[in-house]
């Protein structure tokens, strides 16, 4: 691994281009929605093919249960080390596109605009198995063959919360055992370095239903009938106060206190809080301001609670005066190590009932636990050195992402350290409209892959200082 | 007036049913949502082409905005009473059908099923109208013309709060002048007894819409960005407590107190509170319970706020981490007599101030005032008595209505007395899905229009013991 590989590197990628974009924007057509069961079938037989037309040996697990899990292998070559092997991990799935009508393309036809590529899905996270192929691709073409073994672990069910994913990796723990893991997705923040993340929040996605009646009613009965929608209100408003203290009793417990290390390295992370107010067009403080916390820690450390959908009666145009016999809240919490999905779906419960709420339902749809990663491993230490390289540019890792993903159940079966990259920007908007990638990005991230995999074998043999991991 | 009329007409209205029920069902397939404006000029051209097929003569106003206002007039004939002119109101707009996939026919396809006939609009109050029609055809056909003068007033903005209808009836003033007014609405109770009101309540429609931010974002950032979703539920919690008592400051101003008579009628109305937890399927007990107070009066004097609709975020199946640029609460209050629609909303404008929401934004989309007519009035007695002959059953009159109209509006300028009746049942379900009539009401309200047209002019004769009205 050298200067002159990186170059030749970079010199070639160009020739792998506009393959690489056709295959991707074929990928971004289809329509992999696994919150609405949508284009299943025909996307794993495209991840299949993808891997298969570059020589890779394909398995299509399915019989435990949800979405099928591809496993994907490319042998070392032959002046590769075979003794190592890095393992990918993607999904094929993608968020729904709603609210459509905030797209200014078709989320699902990837159009090509000023260099970036929109389509739901470019950054989260068809870009990335896409860039991470094509890295395969030129690695067999200009080096004769891969430096080392690859392996891939792409699910269809990450934005769903990969519900059925850890019986697979407990079944199948030696087809998918590597020495270490790159995870699905990252990207550059607004000063372009590279961001990445050694760990990763968990999550209790809880639904509430509050059923008031059988049927929808007349507005005027409710001088006397007791109304679901004002139910749901007055319930969530005893969970959160104005202040967002969250205010359910052991939503807190088990928290593992970040080390003073990982507390250091959170509040040097670069953030800059005009920027995000900027971004995303905010009409209010951070919440972080009025109680005097470093939105970074927040970031990192804290757990969250957050509504992501009301719903309730009549929610078109206009008037209709119905009493609704319905109402329902999406919650996203965002988990900790140490936190436990099932402890805060019972504390839930346990809170409503005192309160009085023995009428909501609570179901949790998406529960995982959170997951740090030893980021001292020199694994670690060679994929952010080699962002350097390749970026020429800063590289930021955070000890975990303020995002969810079945990083704890690789951590448990796999045992090997894990760290995030990929071939987001600031601006890619994932999970809502008009979400992007650039196109130089993705071509940097290519050159990435290919320039990592490149001094993988070496690095592993540096003096591991330590390998265990801190869930 | 008397007994051979009404079997006369009870045995020829036979004859008219067929042609009737399929008018009403040609009506009903329009689809007139005026809170999406859809299918107004069609719909129009029907009840004009309805009017005009029965030699009535009509004048479609519409140059002072809104949906045209349809002026519909027969005279009375060569036996009948010119002198004397009875006005009924109707509206040609419907309530939007959603939810869709809860009507078990096709809202707009009208379907009859066990003498029921389906469709949105069928009880309001296109059912109504049709009845009334039908009526005066048999009066000319059966007695060879009118027994007074008939007017209609049929305006399209009903379903939304009636916004323009004011200016109409006070620049037409003389065009609608009548000796008094028969309303659009009414029906039978759950033990078939006809059920009539005098007054309507007013209501204050506000939309309450937080925006957090310029784009939806990933949830994860919930731990340092607002959430526009908890804000509204925050502010709405300030707004009513568990115990459903309304914290709005200034909400109650002005309420003028019923009289010891109207308390009277009103405690002795019928209310049969298992049968209407039992209609709507209620999951929990009605709220004037825990308050001590009789649903009745609750119903008939109490001011409400209900919320008719809530929308945020993410509302499909599954999980979406999305934390929500923008949530929206609809808000339906009803007022009394006394209460107005301007003060309500400014009175909620305040009181999210006063709490620190200055973000929320408050629109009213319908604001009317309540209305109480003279029930002591010798016309809502006839109308009341030949309803008795007609259902041959009791007949249940109440101060007003718990739902709205633009009553006030009529009050106001026409100062003539209104009562309410109409061919709904107890399971008509207005508003919601399923919405039906059934045949013999519709039928026995045919009827009841031409027998109470018959006895009009001579009941006006009786003494008028007050014609003033209680707004």
């Amino acid at each position: 691994m050298g200067q002159q590989d990186l170059k030749r590197y970079k010199e070639s990628v160009k020739e792998y281009m506009t393959d690489a974009v056709t295959n991707l924007q074929k990928y971004l057509s289809l329509q992999t929605v696994s919150a609405q069961s949508k284009a299943i079938p025909e996307t794993v037989a495209y991840v299949v093919k993808q891997i298969e037309d570059i020589n890779g040996e394909t398995i299509v697990l399915d019989e435990l249960g949800g979405n099928p899990v591809i496993y994907g292998y490319f042998a070392a070559g032959e002046n590769g080390d075979s003794t190592k092997t890095l393992l990918f991990y993607n999904h094929y799935d993608v968020q729904p596109p709603e609210p459509l009508e905030e797209w200014d393309t078709e989320p699902f036809e990837p159009t090509i605009i000023d260099g970036k590529l929109f389509a739901r899905g470019a950054s989260d996270n068809k870009g990335d198995l896409m860039a991470r192929l094509t890295a395969i691709k030129l690695l067999q073409n200009q080096d004769g063959g891969l430096p080392c073994n690859v392996k891939f672990l792409i699910e269809g069910e990450e934005e769903i919360g990969s519900p059925n994913l850890a019986p697979y990796l407990e079944k199948y723990q030696e087809l998918f055992q590597a020495d270490a893991c790159i995870w699905e997705f990252g990207g550059k923040d607004e000063k372009e370095r590279i961001s990445m993340v050694a760990g990763i929040k968990g999550m209790a996605y809880l639904e509430l239903t509050c059923v008031g009646a059988d049927i929808d009613m007349h507005s005027s009965v409710g001088a006397y009938v007791d109304n679901a929608a004002w139910r749901l209100v007055q319930a969530l408003a005893t969970m959160k106060n104005e202040q967002n203290d969250i205010l359910v009793e052991g939503f807190y417990d088990g928290i593992i206190e970040p080390t003073e290390e990982e507390k250091k390295v959170v509040s040097e992370l670069p953030f800059n809080e005009e920027a995000v107010i900027d971004l995303y067009g905010l009409k209010r403080p951070l919440i972080t301001k009025a109680k005097g916390i470093d939105p970074r820690t927040a970031m990192v450390f804290h757990p969250t609670m957050t509504i992501c959908g009301l719903d309730s009666g009549y929610t078109g145009e206009g008037a209709k005066t119905v009493l609704p016999k319905i109402a329902k809240a999406k919650l996203d919490c965002r988990l900790v190590p140490g936190q436990d999905p099932n402890h805060i779906l019972l504390s839930v419960k346990k809170h409503l009932e005192k309160h009085g709420f023995n009428d909501i339902e609570v179901q949790m749809i998406n529960g995982q636990k959170a997951y740090r990663s030893n980021y001292n491993h020199p694994f670690i230490d060679h994929v952010l050195e080699s962002a350097k390289e390749v970026y020429e540019n800063d590289v930021i890792l955070s000890p975990n992402a303020a995002g969810t993903g079945p990083m704890y159940i690789f951590g448990e079966h796999l045992k090997l350290p894990i760290v995030s990259t990929g071939v987001g920007w600031v601006g890619s908007k994932a999970h809502a409209p008009n979400e992007s990638i650039r196109i130089k990005d993705f071509e940097d991230g290519i050159v990435h892959m290919a320039y990592m995999l490149n001094g993988f074998s070496s690095a592993l043999e540096t003096k591991v200082e330590s390998t265990e991991v801190n869930h």
